[in-house]
């Protein structure tokens, strides 16, 4: 577990049973990569010791609202990070990605063939860990999510060197990728710590979900590189076509114009591109559009009837993802 | 679904019921595949129209024993289907195939990134219709096959090329491979048909699983090709080594002594590869392995209390095994 200082205030507001929780599913993901042979162990460990923020385990514990750590948000818990963790490595197939938070990739370590299998294997675990619980309604809530992931990431394959990919598409996007996960994780900590609220909680992670992936985006041309562990413009060489580009070709024509692919070609020009790419505001613009969802779903959070400390620790957690919580 | 000669017998002992099923299934694949946007349409469309035995989604359905197709049986039914195709668009990518069964693969005409997420998406999906029963034990039995599918994988990898694969551990491979998914079919058909013998039945088919993986694999080295579709000798050229190339071995000391990625290295030399296992007589040394195999599941079969037309229906079926059930 990376305890960052952000994460402080949050384990604050939550209480010891919090923090016991996170360490309990932490140990579950160190089981469940320890059980499948040595194969996985050392590709699924590379991947586990290369942390992360926890941000999805920590939603359902928040959401899940129990003082003491229960057995299956334990297990819900560790589903959701396993899930993560298989999309991750799967990712890295696709990006050719040697290097992630600093710690080399299973795609760099092992190949793709046993990256490929690795990221299935987490998936099944996942799936497992949930199975585990009885609660078939927890199971449609992680296939929800996952079919949402890869439909995801089949749409950015499928957008991707396009010139025009609109905003909304842009969004639509977001929530596939990234607020999928986030609502699933609210809703399991809902359905399986038996306070309700789903369907709330959900909307509720949707949405920083949603604001997480565009304040992600606007890092890859923002920089700095310290804080993103990859170089800048890495989604542009990718061909991904995120809100600060959608926004700066509406405001410069030159850019409008430019074929991304000129760009993969010379990845030098990447850097070039995104000082271009801020030079017209696009990612304040970007920028203020993820503090705004971030602020309706503080809103929206206000209205469910949760328990104060609740309240305040997922208040906190909102924040964080404005001050990109790392 | 392909109603080749030999499911006849097995659709005749099944009854109207069986066929009535069956067809529910493959509808319910079909609203799968076309009900996440065009891009799956065209990935997993092509997959499905590749068609193949749906030996699983039978096996379900057989082991369930109802007269009446039930929903929760079909779900299950498609269910395994789609963790089945799943694994093929990987294995697919992980084997750069350009074919299979006569059809274009996902990979061939989407690309490596597109087929890696189609794969995730049908997994997804898989677990979506079997949440959609309720049952959290048939999503754990789904889970734990998906589990063995996935460290079968990694298992191959790690075993490729290598000169000293037993033949206990290459059983072990094709338990994880192939009778994991049978077993799992079986074991879904009996939890949620609601008659029970599920351990005994999911014993059975996973032993018909693994005699159908040793088949599969002398098909790779005794041809001929219009039954593959493929090549022969795909399977070493890729330095996956079966049990064929495992008795040869202890026959032929120069075959011993081969170093398999001089093979991959001439594609060409792969067929006299091939005839040179075969004349050390191993191909018959394995299928007899494969048959003591599939009478052993036909005593243990004859031992379960079931409908005398379920007997019958899975006695064939065991049979079709054996026949390379196309």
């Amino acid at each position: 577990m990376n305890t960052s200082e952000q994460l402080l205030p949050v384990l604050a507001a939550g209480g010891p049973g919090l923090a016991r929780g996170l360490r309990l599913a932490e140990a579950r993901l160190g089981e469940v990569a320890g059980a499948h042979g040595d194969v996985l162990a050392g590709h699924a460990g590379g991947t586990l010791a290369a942390g992360g923020k926890r941000l999805r385990p920590l939603l359902v514990f928040l959401c899940a609202g129990r003082t003491e750590p229960d057995e299956r948000v334990v297990a819900a818990a560790a589903a959701v990070e396993l899930l993560h963790m298989a999309t991750l490595v799967h990712d890295d197939v696709l990006d050719r990605a040697p290097l992630r938070r600093g710690y080399p990739t299973v795609f760099a370590t092992a190949g793709r063939d046993a990256a490929v299998a690795t990221g299935d294997l987490l998936f099944s675990r996942a799936f497992a860990e949930l199975a585990a619980t009885g609660s078939a309604p927890a199971v449609q809530a992680l296939s929800t999510a996952s079919t949402a992931l890869a439909r995801g990431e089949l749409m950015q394959r499928d957008d991707a060197w396009s010139a025009d990919v609109s905003g909304e598409r842009y969004r639509e996007r977001c929530g596939l990728k990234t607020g999928s996960l986030f609502a699933a994780s609210c809703r399991l900590g809902a359905e399986l710590g038996g306070r309700g609220a789903g369907d709330a909680l959900a909307a509720f992670g949707d949405r920083i979900g949603v604001a997480f992936q565009i304040l992600d985006d606007v890092l890859d041309v923002s920089g700095p590189v310290e804080d993103t562990g990859k170089h800048r413009g890495t989604d542009l060489l990718d061909g991904t076509v995120t809100l600060p580009l959608i926004v700066a070709r509406g405001r410069d024509a030159g850019l409008r114009a430019l074929d991304l692919r000129a760009v993969a070609t010379k990845p030098r020009d990447a850097e070039a591109l995104c000082d271009r790419i801020a030079a017209t505001g696009a990612l304040d613009v970007a920028r203020a559009e993820a503090l705004a969802d971030v602020a309706a779903a503080k809103r929206e959070l206000a209205a469910i009837d949760l328990e104060p400390w609740q309240h305040e620790a997922l208040d906190l957690v909102a924040d964080g993802v404005v001050a990109r919580y790392s």
